[in-house]
């Protein structure tokens, strides 16, 4: 696929998503220029395919992808916008209303040629070195044009998202700003508000922690430098989700005593997880489990693996649980339901220890 | 091992952890009966080696194990005191204070053969068909006597759970309540309200969900039903926890404009993380992870472990991230930091795809 409409393209921000995108550019024939505030990130970025450090004549550059973090987005794209006079610029941001209300009240700026968008790809790594060229691949890129976007500068963002490999969802801002706060940025709260709770137990106490608060408490780990920024820039959207599960755990606080009252809201969560969109379009729902006792030892998993393998069942989800003691793991395998009872029974004619044997 | 002293036992409630016991007991040498509500449950643990249903006479029971849910604890525990003169009497329910102030308001009991105990261990499946007779083994066992409990009815809770094959912790039974209101019921609850709130939203905005959500919500698709139950034996130390989280909630709103404030509080979440005990003592910040991309077919899996056990490492983790539209998984495999790198470049070389390539 070669994509002459969108070359010289610059990216701005040599990260895992800026470098990314320049290799999957690259890849379609696309001249890319890279730029980063440390210098050094777009040479490495260069090094692995993801474009030139050469200069470029600002007036023929026609793309520009601004992959900063969100605390310099504003910034950056009006900068860009005066810098490359005939480019249609976007960004990668997390967050699209602020930004965007940001730029309305800078003067002058041609925000015609800006439309937003934002891939949705892993995040759990950073800096050019762990960029792929398939980074995107069939994810979601939400697309977020506003009202004053020329369709021509749309077009050219779809051109990005299709080069990359990615679905492409239209978003109005707003309601992309929403989507995320409820499936993204309070869940990051909520994980870190009960992760908080943890500090003033002793260890003692803390041996007490099974699989259910290591699940909740994932997210909270990561990096609060990068999150306040995201907070920040969602603030309006994640205030109107928090403000109504700070009345909702307020109803729960009055209920206490009062179990069927406790039922409905524990019900009302059980319904929650059940519209969240499984694998490839099932619920979680359509799978059973088979746990398995796993020697922690090289080798275990590969011979375990070798039996499932020899039945021809197709895994649908794995989870290790450690023993936080004993030198064991347990494997919970995912199959659909109609393999659970064959799977559990020739795994333990191979030997093998199934919980529940 | 020989259990004579704990000879004959008595098991009330045939589900998987009062199943498992039964087994435990039998392999051991102990003479177990079995009862339950629905007597065909007892039946069908005694097919599986729990036990008999076989009469026994009250007076020689030594010892009575009542495993019967949260809201059936006091009564079930008061008339075993009566019906087993001459028995220590144990339950195993998640949680102990209120079970036993509830006790020591009914009139006669001898509450000094009472000792309330905590098995960790699974309760994601159910049923005595799921029972085993090492699901307890190298798990922690809380005992928990309260200040009547008798040294001779301590001692034997502490051998029954030595039988198990559990690690024995001993904690008083506030402390106890406080702790897994900290790791279990509060995390499940706040899971709870972070999934209500999917259900506002649509299907195309929960197209945007990635990992975070899934895991912070996976604890809210369990049973509303059991969870009542146990939230209602526990109010007192949920509602502390919660109402502090609640307080936490509360400034976050008020200093959300305020990025330094909500560093402070996404920081403590971040610094929870860190003393949640990890895989044998080892903190999660000890592993690095290794993305690899695995076709959605039989066998891949099978192919991928025989490459892994052929480099000798020890893989401490592992997690699928499924795409929900392309037919791929990505499957993180977690190893200590010094083998990421030997790990990445020689499953490149063994032909798949590692993320960051």
């Amino acid at each position: 696929m070669s994509e002459p409409e969108l070359s010289p393209a610059v990216v701005v921000g040599a990260g895992l998503i800026g470098a990314s995108i320049g290799r999957a550019l690259t890849v379609a024939g696309v001249e890319v220029h890279l730029t980063d505030r440390v210098p050094s990130h777009a040479v490495v970025a260069a090094t692995i395919g993801a474009g030139t450090t050469d200069p470029v004549d600002p007036a023929d550059v026609r793309l520009v992808v601004v992959a900063v973090p969100p605390a310099a987005l504003v910034r950056v794209v009006a900068k860009t916008l005066r810098t490359y006079p005939n480019a249609t610029v976007t960004d990668v941001g997390s967050v699209k209303s602020k930004v965007l209300d940001e730029l309305w009240e800078i003067d002058g700026l041609d925000l015609g040629r800006y439309v937003g968008s934002h891939p949705m790809a892993g995040t759990q790594h950073t800096g050019p070195l762990t960029a792929s060229p398939t980074l995107f691949t069939d994810r979601t890129w939400v697309i977020a044009p506003h009202r004053a976007s020329s369709p021509d500068a749309t077009a050219d963002v779809r051109r990005l998202a299709e080069v990359c490999g990615a679905t492409i969802v239209t978003f109005d801002v707003a309601d992309h700003d929403r989507a995320v706060a409820t499936v993204s940025h309070v869940p990051y709260i909520m994980s870190v508000l009960t992760a908080g709770q943890l500090l003033d137990h002793t260890a003692e106490d803390l041996r007490l922690a099974g699989p259910g608060v290591r699940d909740v408490t994932r997210v909270a780990a990561s990096d609060p430098g990068l999150w306040r920024q995201i907070i920040a820039a969602n603030a309006g959207a994640v205030r109107v989700e928090l403000e109504q599960i700070s009345a909702r755990l307020g109803e729960l606080l009055a209920d206490l005593d009062d179990e069927e009252a406790v039922e409905r809201i524990l019900a009302e969560g059980r319904d929650g997880t059940r519209v969240l969109p499984g694998k490839h379009g099932l619920a979680p729902a359509d799978f059973g489990q088979v746990v398995v006792e796993l020697p922690d030892t090289p080798g275990s998993l590969s011979r375990l693996f070798r039996d499932v393998d020899a039945l021809g069942v197709n895994v649908e989800d794995l989870d290790i649980d450690h023993d936080p003691v004993r030198q064991v793991g347990y494997l919970a395998i995912s199959v659909v339901w109609d393999q659970v009872e064959e799977l559990t029974r020739r795994i333990r004619e191979a030997g093998w220890t199934v919980r529940g044997g």
